[in-house]
């Protein structure tokens, strides 16, 4: 998420000079094709690029409505786990009663423990969403859970496995009733559609035959505005054209920067941050010391 | 889906190929028409073609929305079958106590069992929505599971059927309580709402007649433009025009390649590699030994 | 439903030529006053009839996205009516266990009655959207029940008491214990949901003044062209207007055609097919065996 | 709600002429600013109020767009109120079983009574979204009740409280169990909601910058417009302005009157007519003698 | 929220008037670059205004309905506490049941305490979105509370574990049964759900390259515009171009000022008059005596 409302130009320039170098070649090209084959024969009829700046019209709003609501239902999602994972260490930390055999600091354990599993299963969650080999997940479950997810493709799928059984066991042993179970169990639930809806998110590519046509169309625009304009301002066709042709490459560009929200990217969501405050806030909760410091922005201009 | 962001050549050509010659007759008509009747009457305004435009510009946007929300509420439905069908197995694997009656292996086979026919469910949703006829998800049913919907022309709500049949004897026979039930039994409830509303979409045919005008009207403009341009740029007209109307329906062929996400294209939803993954991530909860692989994509183009 | 791709020209002739042929008159007379007072004193800018144009463009747009929201709504929320239905009949089949009083023979009528009476819901709420007096849900119900609801103004929501007062019963008499008693009240809480849902969209009228207005602009707009034409092409100043004009009228009257969505039109919902389909599936799953034909399309044309 | 198709010109007139009358000002002032100050010295170009337009089009969308959703919410939201308030009369009716102590004509009573109670409730929003004084929700009230409401500023708010009292005490008398509780608690927690979202629409000014913007830019658009047509046209600029600042007007206008769906206004939601709807069907689910009758059009032209 | 319908002049100028004079300071220099450089050489086509307005027009629709989604979703938010806050006091008044041990006012205490610590939870809420340090949330608490939370970092997470803890207790010593805490606690998850909508949209830069580049190409067409119209108007292309560029700046404007909707802004949510509202209602509802005024409007003008 970028965070500076001054963005930098690198910034800018890096994303777009490959277009905007092919942009300007383009134009060259038309205008190069004008001066020799076109302008003593006939004069491009400017309804040409404005019929096609409407096509375009329509591909720039789709592209980037949709991009953006990709990126900001990945921003829900993550909002849903950070209340819902309060909702679970709230719900863990209050609701189960001792019993003859379990209680005092045996059941504290045992109540943190199924909170530090979950701080596991966000992390491990990320990593896969991501696509990151770190692993952190490993320091918050015992050795005992690695060894039973050790060969499970899907980490975060095993976590929630583990969960339930630990509240089956709770329930078994008279730690929370029936209701209790309720409440507990819907928030798995949730969890588990929310690592869904992520995954869907990462997993379906936007129909790339939108991309690829904007780029297509732009190019052909470029070609028809260069020849229309050509006769009235001469050479200078060539730089109109490649100012007009850069715009429609950026606001194409600013599009695909968000359409893959999860991607390790400034412009993606900050999955580190948001991970990192339900870390912290999961762990004041279950009165831990040692709590870590929130995720500090890149360069003060965006956070992973 | 998909995949690729190199759309191959051939791909493109052989969807618009037959539209594009008869756009490049429609404009070389009304060139002849243009130069034996009007040339020396009168001269085509060019707000004619501009107004025409216009009535264009709204049914590409309306096309093109309404077909990508058909398609991405298709993986949506399908999104939530993949998150479902993991609670539904977590649940079905972690829930049921042993009692006195079912313990041990017996209990174990049970619970597989139960899994198992969820994937059969969803292949049988999978061939419906299709329209094949592999009838794949025999293989994970029992012969008496098997005669029992043998008459049933919907499968896949059949098997939702046994499905509730069984957890009603589980609850009788008390390897689950009231809370469980409710918890299990509203998964069924949400299989059978994505099964409705993955038919919903398959069996309501989009307007036809958004269609049909879109096509009457791009005819009528690229007739109009050709003649509000042939003053100027004389028999280029034709080419012009047969640019323009390629671009128009180039986009309407996109929307309507996913306007229908659930047949057996490579625009459509990748249904066979959803189907697979979840089958993949159900086998391993139940610890089966032969896990098949992944769907792979065709081609490196697209994956079904 | 309209089915076909090829629409009937008779149908859109139909509905069409009464606009037509007053928008022909009116581009007529407009041409007429051109000719007699306009034409030897100033020239009518075309940016009047373009920036009509543009108060046009949102209303054709505005229009058919909320006719179409409404129409797909509509379809939605009998889509839910589907699925609940299903999972009405599973639960209503699968849950009541045997009572020492009820079992059996006894045990299977009830429920298939059950069962019925939900049928004989349906049917009610269509006629009751579609204005019909068929009496169609009679024939699922006894007489009992008849003489019941005889009396009430709103039969289907008086069929949704007589199911709960079943449904008690069933409670108080043990075959349902609380747990299964919620999932099936629920059941038929969502069925009265969705039945007001589809009294709203039909007794709901689509703010009149946008349909009343979009014809007025429509008008002005066509003398506006008209006017603006007739110095560059003469007479067929008439013929292009009529023509655009066409165009314009005819995007109104498609979303019109989609605006009542529960009206007996072939461009409505198929509540025919809809609940013939339900009916089929029902009766199927309670093993009736005489089980009626789906509803076939009219004419290859469209589906009731 | 408007519900006759020919809207009287009257209604229009009485809407629009101040409006009217002052853009009428505007552009003969402007043609006289063109006369003496411009026409010698340069000529508007007509790309000025083509660019306006572009600005106004969005103020147009936007505005209509937002303001039919509040309108349409506001419908859904009493929509809602039906199908809670038949959910609600069909459990208070078929639920509560008889006890020992409570039973006969005394258990019907407190039933018939939990019905009235809340057709009060809906009298007493319905009076508080109108910011009407009629209190006809105390008809439905007996004197113990009213007396506890008498100083109670949110009277719908307090009604709700009491229901919930009822409710209690036939859980605490044994008269509905734990289950039936739920199904009962949750449709009071539902009219709450519906209550607390018509509440928000009704207290939520829409930004009134939206209004105040796009009058100014149809005033500024309207100098340009005169000012650009006036050299081709003459004196007759004032008329063709007029014109177009008379539609767009009307499209602001129209879109006003649906901005706040609550005020007692003909083309607001007919609170009275659905208010009625619901009063009338649970008194027949009573069986109550005296059905009051639907509310009737005013003219045959609105329902209020 | 501004209630007013006239805007004052000096909000809008206070606002607007550093673009203005930028705006003004381009279109200067553009008209010196034309006079001196451009005016001999060439004539800048009028289609490359038109272009970059068909660029601004979709940034213009884009920022201002993204940027009234987030102020319409944050009120629909505080629309939902307000409903679940009276839910929670409705049901903590009326549910709990005496026992031996907790009767008469002390049990009025513990009911009246769980409501003042909502309101706390709220304004602990309400100043954590407004960045204030007013620490009003204190006022509602008990020391023993205080002292629990003195060290937290996220107050209101805090308070509602707070909330769980007292339920907890009402169960086990017997005042609540398990569907009132079902109920109870199904409202705490609520909270914590729109707690965490909230701090989502707080949280959640809108993408900044879309601010910025709205900005930059709003510069680029004023230059283009003040050179296409300057041939025909001479100097006066300043004028014209500043007004024009003001139109733009302020939409853009109007937009970013409901942007970030939980700011302490006149256009943001007016929390500190819905956290009142909320207040007003629960002390009242528990019949406290000293009941705090409405929020007044500053100035007739807004409410914060």
């Amino acid at each position: 998420m970028i965070i500076t409302h001054d963005i930098r130009l690198s910034r800018i320039v890096s994303g777009t000079w490959k277009n905007t170098l092919l942009v300007a070649f383009t134009c060259s090209m038309s205008y190069f094709v004008y001066w020799y084959f076109i302008q003593y024969h006939f004069e491009m009829p400017s309804i040409i690029p404005t019929i096609l700046g409407t096509a375009l019209a329509f591909f720039i709003g789709f592209n980037n409505n949709q991009a953006y609501d990709r990126w900001w239902e990945a921003r829900k999602i993550w909002g849903v786990l950070v209340n819902s994972s309060r909702t679970w260490a709230r719900n863990v930390i209050h609701l189960p009663s001792a019993t003859d055999k379990i209680s005092g600091s045996n059941l504290e354990l045992m109540k943190e423990y199924a909170v530090k599993r979950h701080i596991a299963f966000l992390y491990a969650l990320k990593e896969n969403l991501r696509g990151t080999k770190d692993e952190e997940y490993k320091k918050y479950l015992i050795q005992s859970d690695l060894d039973i997810i050790k060969n499970e493709s899907n980490k975060h799928n095993a976590i929630l496995s583990l969960q339930t059984t630990e509240l089956k066991s709770w329930k078994r042993d008279g730690l929370i009733d029936g209701f209790e179970f309720l409440e507990l169990n819907g928030e798995i639930t949730r969890f588990c559609d929310e690592m869904g809806k992520s995954e869907r998110i990462k997993n379906t590519v936007f129909p790339t035959t939108y991309n690829y046509y904007t780029k297509g169309f732009i190019w052909l625009f470029n070609i028809a505005f260069t020849l229309a304009v050509a006769p009235n301002v001469g050479w200078r066709a060539i730089i109109f054209a490649t100012v007009i042709g850069y715009v429609f490459h950026t606001i194409h560009f600013i599009g695909h920067s968000i359409v893959d929200p999860f991607e390790p990217i400034p412009t993606g969501i900050p999955l580190d941050q948001i991970t990192r405050t339900i870390e912290i806030n999961l762990l004041e909760m279950i009165r831990e010391e040692h709590i870590p410091a929130p995720v500090s922005p890149v360069n003060d201009e965006y956070v992973m």
